[in-house]
């Protein structure tokens, strides 16, 4: 079924007009007539059924038909913060297969080491944008503008903190530490790692070291493999 | 330390040659120079240390100064086969991170409703060679020529068997169900996911049903959940 993305959707209201892109994408492109059924998400949990009710190429109007709020709520809060990727299209997979798996928020963060100082925000929620739509998540992952990981070490967290790091000393597994159906926030260094006094700054700050495994992970499979981690202890 | 692979060296051997193309690397791209050190794997779990013993950018000669075996020798055998993704740069993906994060060999099925019918291994598996490098993993993963499922069905396997399907019906844990430190044999399906009969004829092999939780998600991130799975159960 054809499935929408409608954060702007009122659930009192029976009816939803699409924006005149998506009337024309809906009825041009996708050829929907009326009395066709779509499904609409509106990224804060609510999964909705729709009708076409008029057909119109530009202000498509739908009747919603059913809703369901909290559709598939996560047990748990996931933040990771990542240092941008060089390859700005390996931090974008990662935010793909992130989306797909379960996360709830991301944010970027602008390190020592950094070779990547900057991102586009925006691009990169659209590929946010279109990874729920495909794999029927009605929560829209929250992604933030860079920051430096200084500005967010220092605001405040309500959750288990950690940092992931590839400098010698104690590391702890999640498998160990992790609170079920809890919150987290992960932080997940650049390409050349944390510099060590990151490193002292964040465990000063009550972040936790990790270890990921033995294996050599690049930035983005390091998330990724946090990402699966948190998930899949949250499922067992 | 720059690393090279060398599938063809002899441990016993005190010394190596370079090919042409990798000393010309070396020599004049590197500029590597006598004395300096290097490292090989050669992808059946040898890791060498080496020095530059003649810095000749036709035939560099290194000096192995010492050999580790079953460097990082994994504690169970992972063999995922996985149905090629429509776009192959999806699948390219995920033998770079399923290289990364640990298997043993991929087979490429081809299935009912695989929407591409061939892949090419060889540069394939200069990807898989890229990420041992780049992860340095001293053994190099297998990567098969693209089989059908029923050959692969009806080849045997000395292992558990899964398969991962979206169809319904009773679906199994691999939390619950993986053997520690075994062997396994996983297959993930195209897209359109496996036809049933091609799944009923996979239970009648021995196949059992495996759920990788409720996300829907794409072909090669289903693949690379579970090649997590296997690996983090195994770290447990």
């Amino acid at each position: 079924m054809q499935l929408f993305y409608t954060p702007d959707i009122d659930a009192s209201h029976p009816q939803y007009f699409l924006s005149e892109e998506e009337s024309k994408h809906a009825i041009r492109v996708l050829r929907l007539e009326v009395g066709n059924e779509v499904q609409l998400i509106d990224g804060r949990g609510g999964l909705y059924t729709a009708q076409i009710h008029d057909a119109h190429p530009k202000r498509t109007i739908l009747k919603i038909t059913s809703v369901s709020t909290e559709f598939e709520k996560r047990n748990h809060y996931l933040h990771i913060a990542v240092a941008p990727t060089k390859n700005i299209e390996r931090l974008e997979w990662f935010l793909e297969k992130a989306t797909e798996i379960g996360i709830d928020e991301v944010s970027l963060i602008i390190t020592q080491r950094s070779e990547r100082k900057e991102a586009k925000v925006e691009r990169l929620n659209k590929i946010v944008t279109a990874a729920i739509k495909q794999s029927l998540k009605a929560y829209h992952p929250v992604l933030n503008e860079p920051v430096t990981l200084n500005q967010l070490l220092d605001k405040p967290f309500d959750g288990q903190k950690f940092i992931a790091h590839c400098e010698p000393g104690e590391k702890l597994n999640l498998k160990d530490e992790l609170v079920l159906n809890g919150r987290y926030l992960i932080l997940i260094g650049p390409e050349g790692d944390f510099a060590p006094a990151e490193i002292e700054k964040a465990l000063g700050n009550g972040f936790k070291p990790i270890s990921l495994g033995t294996s050599r992970l690049r930035t983005e499979t390091a998330a990724l493999e946090a990402c699966f981690e948190v998930n899949f202890l949250n499922r067992i």
